[in-house]
């Protein structure tokens, strides 16, 4: 079997995640290089892995014939210029979300792209989800009727750090769009946004300008209607739930719970807490999106997640912040 | 124990569960007449029950001085003229809901009622349901921190007949009504809504100018929101969830089963439906509501749901009319 | 519609609960008389619940020809002859489990009212509880393939008094009889059984001779096998499960929960104890059991649970007795 | 961190399933040889994972001072000599279960190893699967006061092979042997066992004088009284389900599910069946066994699972044979 050789750039928290996963649970790559402006970073993380080159510039990869793709995992506001370097280099794009906060950065990225003709995937894990998945397929299936509501939860443990909070983009493009992306992967395109939210429980984020609650209402081209909840402190862990109410009946993927264990007392019944965070509720999704990228490399077909797909859940979160900040109904289309 | 002697008007589908539970199930009551234009319906009832006196014009229990109490299960349209009867006539009042699809109704109703100095009571059943109860107290109790978001997913097992949709008020005043009840129960005022739906799985609700599924955002006066569903078609059973995520943990009820039985096989497990509609579902609510109602007319207790919040509830249909119709969020204050 | 004439020897723990749901939720008997040499404790309740007539001798009774049936819910040490003095009187029985502690009493008494063609149901209520009883058709049905493994937990949430322990045949005769009969009922004939146990929560059990704690196996006469757990302590509730191993399948009745409110928090997922004992978990059972009885009457039918069972789930016990005190398995044939 | 020079002895189903493991997912070891008679095999598989070194003689490990440790998953009926000449040439020795199905070859085995001073650790995966785990330090903490009853039900998806059945001691030494480990694990020293069984859904199982379906009840040292049910044959997949039933309150470890997918309709709920085999159930033990097997080499530290239970495991295999043969219970110091 041909492996797909694949480098690295960027290998902070997302960067190490793949780089680990790449080194040993994929064996459609050969991780042949990481790069990062931490030289000693990425040199630790290559000694323990065996990844045989490191750098720190990302031009010495784009200059490297053997290098057939390349997994981008550096800051968001690095991301559209880098993808266009390397697409320009003419190898495969993996790109971790969001592609960019503005809409332009992320035009212009995929207009080079396309113009290049190297495949761009980008790094909406939650789609891989065994669980999201079936939802999916139960109901693209039929077997259910067709979709009416859509209902996510989608609930962090804990707030994130303000310097973090500040390069975000804010609640609705850090956060909701990972709801928004499994939205349209759910439904399809939607058409029309409302969004409230709150500062509730991290009063930082008034300061800054952010949310920390909030609701988003979808109404989808296909006439589906639905509703997205997100807080950034759900104390039991990482909340992650989706129904899909349809027809004939209702899929849902309820919470994976840390382990199977119920003792019962005197005061009832209890279980397990949820997961504490994304990285390990969502571990074997990081795996197989890469996975099926080097596969979709090797055999030369189109990614799971293209560049639409990454610009749309942009657009979306633009959308949700102009809702909330006009307090009404935003159509997608006034967006772009 | 005294007793309170009490009489129905009305012997439909509600005034029968009524007639029943008083005369089987509530100890506090002594239920002394039962009242409808069709007489015959309501003397085979009486004759079942044991219930000593049957009329077929409600103005003869208003002269009966032994009649403490009247529960009125007659069609909305009646309720703000008999209540109005029934308070200057001196006896407490239990009014099905709703008051009145009109406010203007329901203000001259109140206004006698209070002028009266007689008790009135609202048939928000689900109130008395033991596990939205404990969800209610849990939360009130600070336990787990301020409210942040309520969920409601409140879904009928199938469409009502179009006779019943067409003098019902439409899907937000005469099903979300109930869970516009709830939402203040568990949280407080609302102060706007915003409300989607669609005619997704009962062509004629477009005929009626009705709706079959909807999704209505909340954002109370505390800073708390919410978001309700609704549709009228969930064919798996009554589906009644409620979920109050709070700063430091979540309650939630589930909903209740047939029973408890599971049957695994070669392709996965499988569990009862829901019960089917809101007589079973919430049997023991009806008896409990008129057992409170009964013992603080004995004791002369304020009742646990009166005209305020009865009215709200319309009040809340009618913002979530106005938002529908309109496209964007409506202030409570709009309404009234 | 005819009602069925019945009348209640005893009017303790058992027999009030009879009482009340005679005289209030079984459409299809009409309660005419209480008995109980505790004259005031029958005619309390009679007061309360309208029954027309009070007796402290049962004689009085018998010598009744419009009472058509008599309910037998007093001690156990009485049961045998006071069933034999009814159906000597041509009455119809409905009497508490067990029928004696001695099979010659049971046998004497089963003697009379075979003889005396009256009709006679055991006191065996988890019969007639739904998941219970959905378990034994889906199993009855095939649909699952044969039975190969039985498995019951049924632990009482505390133990008994120590007076109570003393009169009731020990844990054997007086708890695990009803899963005796309850295995019965899902599988069929046992051929033999093999129990041991242990005083591990109780100790005064020790003194009584009796235990708290066991598990018996059985073999069924149709090649499955089983096993029953019991203890006298359950701390979380009445602890009811059911399985019925298959060879395509299971079938499971697990536990009802006192409501279906769960809470989350920084230490995991909460939810409710079981009901806290048999009145309630299994009162629905209390009422049908005594319903199908009286329609048994009414129409002339077989009763669901004759002499035959209530005999061989006390055989049980004594045989599963005499497996703990010799310590091998004991056919059942050895005790008779 | 120093890493342990590791080789494995036999790669046939468990030997890959390690094998995968040491390459891939224990960084404290460093696999350095497969040895295999089938030598295409260990070929095969050292290509595949970058393996050094393939050998078809273990001997040629023996001889090799670079190797410390040793893993022994060749068939059941070698383990024995091998881990003699393992132990003599002074290597510390993980062992696949059974250590042997005849105790006098396992004592031979264990006096060698112990005269050689060198580590033995039996590969009883389960004991570190991380909710059995949490339920015994629950229990072993004496939050829910001491142990009543223990509760295993342990089914396996499908029966063997005829030919994997005749070479494996039968049902009590090749499957309910992990159970009584488990046992052991969760309580302490079993003191008598009584076993019966049948042959209800394999009827090849009665020509090679083998069961498919059992029950052991166990009297424990302690007092605590405890039963084991097996089926070859759970077609929703491998039912592992653990209980230990307290004084104070109740831990069970309930089956892990293939997703968390749920769906309603008209029939009720359906949710995914358990997974298909102990490969999938128990993959992340088969890696923390081997994981701290190398730590307490690495360390010096006693194995978690010794000689002692490798041998216990076997004793109460043949007790339950012996039981079920003679029908009777029977004392573990009957075995030795």
């Amino acid at each position: 079997m041909k492996k797909v050789n694949i480098a690295i750039i960027g290998t902070g928290r997302m960067g190490s995640v793949h780089t680990r996963n790449l080194a040993r649970a994929i064996p459609e790559a050969n991780l042949v290089a990481l790069c990062d402006i931490r030289l000693e970073v990425a040199q630790a993380l290559a000694d323990e892995l065996g990844v045989p080159r490191v750098v720190r510039d990302y031009h010495d990869l784009l200059a490297d014939p053997s290098i057939e793709a390349i997994l981008i995992a550096t800051p968001t506001d690095t991301h559209a210029f880098i993808m266009k370097d390397v697409a320009l280099a003419g190898k495969h794009i993996f790109c971790e979300k969001p592609l960019a906060l503005d809409l332009r950065s992320i035009d212009d990225a995929l207009a080079v792209v396309e113009k290049a003709g190297v495949k761009l995937q980008v790094g909406f894990n939650r789609r891989f989800d065994k669980s999201f998945r079936r939802v999916h397929d139960l109901v693209a299936s039929g077997e259910i009727g067709r979709p009416c509501i859509l209902r996510i939860a989608s609930r962090d443990p804990e707030p994130p750090l303000p310097e973090f909070v500040r390069a975000s983009g804010g609640m609705f493009l850090d956060m909701t769009i990972h709801d928004f992306d499994m939205a349209r992967y759910q439904i399809g395109e939607v058409e029309e946004v409302y969004a409230i939210g709150n500062v509730l429980v991290a009063p930082f984020m008034a300061e800054l300008g952010d949310l920390d609650t909030n609701i988003v209402t979808l109404k989808f081209k296909n006439g589906t209607i639905g509703v997205i909840d997100n807080s950034r402190q759900a104390v039991y862990g990482y909340d992650q739930r989706l129904e899909v109410f349809c027809a004939n009946g209702v899929a849902l993927a309820e919470n994976e719970r840390e382990d199977v264990v119920v003792k019962a007392g005197k005061d009832g019944y209890h279980s397990s807490r949820l997961p504490y965070f994304f990285m390990n509720r969502y571990a074997p999704c990081y795996v197989e999106e890469v996975r099926q990228f080097c596969e979709c490399v090797r055999d030369d077909k189109p990614t799971p997640i293209g560049g639409h797909d990454g610009r749309m859940a942009v657009v979306l979160g633009h959308a949700a912040w102009k809702s909330y900040r006009e307090n009404r109904p935003v159509k997608v289309s006034e967006i772009g």
